[in-house]
């Protein structure tokens, strides 16, 4: 296993330990906990987002955690989801009053616990209220999923959500805002590699030098097909096309595109996947109003790509493009 | 060869247009060439900085195109020096009639072909200086270079410069403070595995599965030698303590960190790096002052981390506070 750590148990403290020292003018640890939160958090009236999830999918969360985003980030072992405890830790410690969301990414593990944490909030009188990203097109159910997958459309939910409290809207229509973006963004990925939780030291499934596997989600769960190594243009048309199927989009829509690495993938790769997805809207007279292309939802070093698309309105293209300033994501 | 692209001879055209449709608030590019210049360009008035290279290192240098940083970025091939007469176009586009200031790494390509670009300006009337970057401690000459090689050290020297030229300081002090930051720079590097350049589709070197190559150069050029895979924090020792033996810092003094990802690598794994980086600083009394965690200086695909150090002033701490508006690199 070629990874540079200490011990693989100690992954995630290592990690938080070092994020907290990178980022002190933005970060802040709860103390016994895996949870991040805005160094001047809580913010008195201000509705919290807190999101999470299992590790390995750096920057995301903790580093989405600052202003116009996320309150806090409970991080969970490498691909495992936090307990409903350190979540209720994260619901505390961002609580400003005006109640709080929970954005939680589609895999069961995640959506039990943030869901038990919300009701032990509640019992502590906590207005709170959740939502649940579902945006991957790829497969129905999946190893750790019934219903859909949520993927690297979370940064969408994240950055509008995250704009709307910062606004000063309350919880109902912070929620109501998050949920329309939910319903406008479709993702689909595909992986050239594999890649390895360091507790198991094993690589999370086999591939061929000459392969790609179509579709897997970003714990290296299967897609929908292995097939051939296809052209940089041809994945990025059979992406676009199936998240396109399951979109409605008419000519002159606009969307937000996502091109996300999966963790090994260069830069220079992404660029070029981005040329032909643009290219590809563009011919089908779909508008871009807005590109992000480089690491966002990462799967350890997976090499990969996913590509995600959020069709917009005038009341989501304000919000994407209000300031933002977190590790991860900045925004002028 | 696992990579996601088309036609191995086209990657840094598909690349350069996948930035520009990424960017187009910030960037465009000059006909007929590999240059990328700010959508404003020339600013008239300001000192103008060019650097650039081979390509291979994204988001180097392109990416750090935009306010506060770079006027324009000069691609080459693959880890390949541009030639001196595509330079001359990004000097004539970015001229804003103050003058340019060359930022060059230190190849002797590079050298080569930036100056000879710049002896073309000249005749043409152009005011033109050139500081060249050297910050790789490792070796002192090695494949592509007679003296110390230019690497991720160079992003404080675009960031610091680029302040200075937003700020409207003439060229001749634009270019000391570049050359204050030259001198005050180290930087060390490590990897676990090679990068494959997409023309030759072979490996850079071949490294057995327990090795790390300690101080590599970002070409996948050797380093000073091979041994068995340490952990992070004796990695990060390793490297810190090369660069403090070729520095002269007393207890007190302040510095900025950069932890550089060569492409390939998590950051879930920089950040642990940075824990112990942290530390170690601390301990020998170095006030960190700033941190940067992340891919800057990349080599295509390569696992690895590199480590620079920037000695710290109160005019280079201002300079590196300001604001900054690129793809790569935005501080509010």
């Amino acid at each position: 296993m070629k990874k540079i750590i200490n011990k693989t148990e100690n992954v995630v403290e290592d990690m938080l330990q070092g994020m907290v020292k990178a980022h002190p003018e933005y970060l802040k640890r709860i103390s016994e906990s895996n949870v991040l939160v805005r160094k001047k958090s809580p913010v008195k009236g201000k509705v919290a987002l807190l999101s999470g999830g299992g590790s390995g999918h750096e920057p995301a969360h903790g580093g989405f955690v600052g202003l116009g985003m996320l309150d806090g980030a409970v991080a969970g072992e490498v691909f495992t989801s936090p307990t409903a405890e350190e979540v209720l830790k994260g619901i505390k410690a961002v609580d400003g009053g005006a109640g709080v969301l929970l954005i939680i990414k589609n895999y069961s593990g995640d959506v039990m616990n943030f869901e038990m944490a919300a009701e032990l909030a509640q019992m502590e009188d906590i207005s709170i209220e959740q939502v649940i990203v579902n945006d991957d097109v790829a497969v129905e159910d999946s190893t750790y999923t019934i219903g859909r997958r949520g993927i690297a459309g979370t940064i969408f939910v994240h950055k509008i959500a995250g704009a709307a409290a910062e606004k000063g809207w309350n919880l109902e229509n912070v929620k109501r805002v998050a949920q329309k973006t939910i319903k406008n963004v479709r993702t689909m990925g595909m992986s050239l590699s594999p890649c390895i939780v360091p507790s198991s030291g094993k690589p999370s499934f086999e591939i061929e030098e000459d392969e790609m596997e179509f579709g897997l989600g970003i714990h290296g769960e299967p897609g929908i097909r292995r097939e051939k190594i296809k052209s940089a243009d041809e994945i990025a048309d059979a992406l676009l096309d199936n998240i396109l199927k399951d979109m409605d989009l008419a000519k002159g829509d606009e969307v937000a595109l996502l091109v996300n690495g999966l963790g090994g993938t260069p830069l220079m790769e992404l660029y070029i996947v981005n040329k032909e997805a643009n290219n590809l809207l563009k011919e089908k007279e779909v508008k871009v109003y807005k590109t992000m292309v480089g690491n966002y939802m990462t799967s350890l070093e997976m090499k990969g790509v996913s590509l995600s698309l959020l069709k917009l309105d005038e009341e989501l293209k304000k919000l994407l493009d209000s300031k933002a300033d977190t590790p991860a994501f900045k925004q002028l």
